[in-house]
């Protein structure tokens, strides 16, 4: 039996193409003292993996040309030399795109599958959940009444952004882009307005939705549509920048916000969140997340995608907008 | 007697020019019951002016065309119908560019010039020594041993933001047009170090000051230098926006920062600020900053021109930076 993978082969420009990366087969290793073998299930497709192609150091060491592309997943240990993990156990962790990984313990976290399932801790219960908890929640500060804008609204993170803003009893309204997505966060995930991006003026859809101003805005997107909220946004507004989709396959450089000074003007912040700064609060966050879920106020929803060899094609999904929350990559075969 | 005055005649496109302004001559008026007649000594010039000469809102009404030129001043009762001041007394207020004003006593504040001369109550006692203090200590948070860098770091405000961070124990890299400046803020104002925007490549400069990077960046200046600076901050650092000197007389689109990501990549916030949110600790601050300036450790420099009637030359002096410290205007004759 062989292990397939996707390794990086030449730094994309722009759009990754199917030839920036190899798809290769190699014996499935055997784990070693202390080491378990996962076979993954899915693979959680994130916009952060696009950065990690890059060759400029980031938050994070960028992927290494030859080297299997990094990315999320969540599998079931087939063998285990580890006294924390038995058969038969799921786990979460970072497996890369690839069908089996060897794994020491760390960074691998059992979950529930009674609870909810696999692809669920990829998305509201993983990463995706995570960041939105935490730049809502710590970063954004929201009060009772205040308006919430949510950019990218109906996607694995801006979904839990304004359901968990809802929760917190604030205004929500979320920007998305085609009437599916928009009547989907509306009539499902209880947003008070929704904005079609590709169909509405966004300055004008600002002053119909908000029509009392922004006091967060959560953005994922970055370029225009920031620029747009910012001359929008209330006095002592926030504005968390957890991603910038519209701006990661860029080749000319990243236009900035030209609108900034409207920071000064309303004593507003513009701050930058990376999840992993909150690793410890995981527990307590997810716990807290579980609970809304159970209880049907928090809903999520998983858009799988199957064949582990449509992994080149997939990914751009992400960046087109086709498909409905969480993108994940089934793994099926071997 | 008369009053002379400047008058907004136009709304300047770019930098303002004499035709911008009306020099109008009105008998001085009498004050009527519980108001004062202030002679104004003093006028205080400042970049916020040029925004206030706009049409669009922004934090305070725009001046209006036929209107008295908004700004800060400082000068004498010279008659008073308000118990609370007597003839002699020395105020600074809201005067405006003319040579008499009338007030009820709203926003009139008694100094002590036998503590400071009048001038210093419109520099380093005054808004900008104001805005410097709650921009540093509430917006910067500075910590012992932290980079500060300061641009305009010879100017009003810059000068003791700067000082004021070497009082907290930070490193104080100042950022200043030409070897005077540069001289001075190193050797009169205690800066660790210089840079000489004019002749030094600022990523290079920023190389060699702040080899450990940037935790706080206090901003006045907008533009390259801020898109420059965002690629040289520390994880968690703080932006404060305290204004763009270099985009207020723009004939174009204002030019956003496009290395913004970086907040992202660092956990970095930019925040705006106006001094007047902090009016009511006005008071508190004043006290501590005319204790650091008896101890000899926080210095003040007005640089005084003579003369109403330069005042639409003079104020250029804002933005060509042909001055050293606060530049303020001296009402002679009459």
């Amino acid at each position: 039996m062989l292990n397939h993978s996707f390794k990086l082969a030449a730094r994309p420009l722009g759009y990754p193409k199917r030839s920036d990366w190899s798809y290769d087969s190699e014996e499935i290793p055997s784990p070693g003292e202390g080491e378990v073998l996962v076979k993954i299930h899915y693979i959680s497709l994130d916009p952060a993996m696009r950065g990690w192609m890059n060759e400029s150091r980031s938050y994070i060491r960028p992927v290494q040309i030859g080297e299997v592309m990094r990315a999320g997943g969540a599998g079931e240990i087939v063998a285990s030399n580890h006294s924390d993990f038995q058969l038969g156990d799921h786990v979460i962790g970072t497996f890369g795109v690839q069908e089996y990984a060897i794994s020491d313990g760390q960074g691998l976290t059992k979950v529930d599958t009674s609870f909810a399932a696999l692809p669920v801790y990829l998305g509201t219960l993983g990463m995706p959940g995570m960041t939105a908890y935490f730049a809502l929640l710590v970063n954004g500060q929201p009060k009772e009444g205040e308006t919430v804008l949510v950019s990218a609204a109906s996607g694995a993170v801006g979904s839990v952004v304004g359901q968990i803003a809802k929760i917190k009893g604030c205004k929500v309204v979320g920007i998305a882009g085609g009437p599916e997505k928009c009547k989907y966060i509306v009539d499902e995930l209880g947003y008070d307005a929704a904005i079609d991006y590709k169909n509405e003026v966004l300055r004008d859809a600002l002053k119909r939705t908000c029509p009392n101003g922004i006091d967060i805005y959560f953005d994922n997107v970055g370029g225009e549509m920031l620029d747009t909220v910012l001359t929008r946004i209330n006095m002592r507004a926030r504005i968390v920048i957890c991603g910038a989709i519209s701006q990661y396959n860029n080749t000319t450089p990243i236009k900035g916000p030209a609108n900034y000074l409207s920071l000064l003007v309303n004593r507003a912040r513009m701050e930058g969140m990376v999840v992993f700064d909150h690793a410890k609060e995981y527990g307590t966050a997810a716990r807290e997340m579980a609970s809304w879920m159970a209880q049907g106020k928090l809903k999520s929803k998983e858009y799988i995608v199957e064949g582990l060899e449509t992994f080149p094609e997939t990914m751009l999904r992400l960046f087109s907008g086709e498909k409905l929350g969480k993108l994940v990559l089934k793994v099926v075969g071997t």
